[in-house]
């Protein structure tokens, strides 16, 4: 059914819609992270991509992992960094970040600033890998 | 490649990012529409769906029109109206918009406003059909 679905911030001001469930970001204890939540804004039928929105507290970070499928990212609320390879960048409001096929990636908040993102992806994908503690090195992390 | 593009709002205030070129929203004289530029986020190879971001200037429209595939729209910038068949509801900064199949709709800009908005749509699609005057006339438009 066509839908309007109202942007609703939570009371702690995290962004959320009416009628879209605020999710886990991945099970506790299954790959690090820490502070941050998942919603699926859409999931058309008739789409092979799905767009969700992530939100990571100040100070929190998503997985360092890598995978086959692409990521396509636009930064919705506040400021942080991206790592992509070796290289870590600042991010902000409506940047555009595009992740590579197996390049290790991890979005970090600021430690004043919640960072909130759209991310698109393909719904068939394959499941993210987590680095050895060799490649952790490597890399830095 | 992983890449990073800025955003980088035109000289008019209108979004824009570094390396996303400002389209036309379709050629002129093919369909009813005013003031409306359309750019390209995303466009994954691996990916069946294109994120692209559509800006409406005040008192500008998008065409009228229908056809079989969904839309899913996130508003960005601004606020105005959107009509979904018969009915007309306002919409501002992030509210979520599907369009389901075959339904008549159309987003329009305040009078006072820029409506910015980002539209999800597969990339194998159906060209949009335009109503008849008969349809017109029952659609109130």
């Amino acid at each position: 059914m066509s839908t309007i679905r109202r942007f609703s911030p939570a009371a702690d001001g995290g962004y959320a819609w009416d009628a879209v469930e605020r999710l886990k970001y991945k099970d506790e204890g299954s790959a690090p992270f820490r502070d941050i939540t998942r919603q699926v804004l859409f999931a058309q039928p008739d789409h092979a991509s799905e767009l969700r929105y992530f939100e990571i507290a100040p100070g929190g970070y998503s997985t360092l992992e890598r995978h086959q499928h692409t990521h396509a990212v636009l930064i919705l609320r506040g400021h942080g960094t991206v790592r992509i390879g070796p290289d870590t960048h600042p991010i902000g409001e409506r940047d555009l970040v595009t992740v590579d096929p197996l390049v290790w990636h991890q979005f970090e908040a600021a430690a004043d600033s919640p960072l909130g993102f759209l991310c698109l992806v393909a719904r068939e994908r394959d499941r993210p890998q987590l680095p050895s503690n060799e490649q952790r090195t490597e890399l830095g992390g």
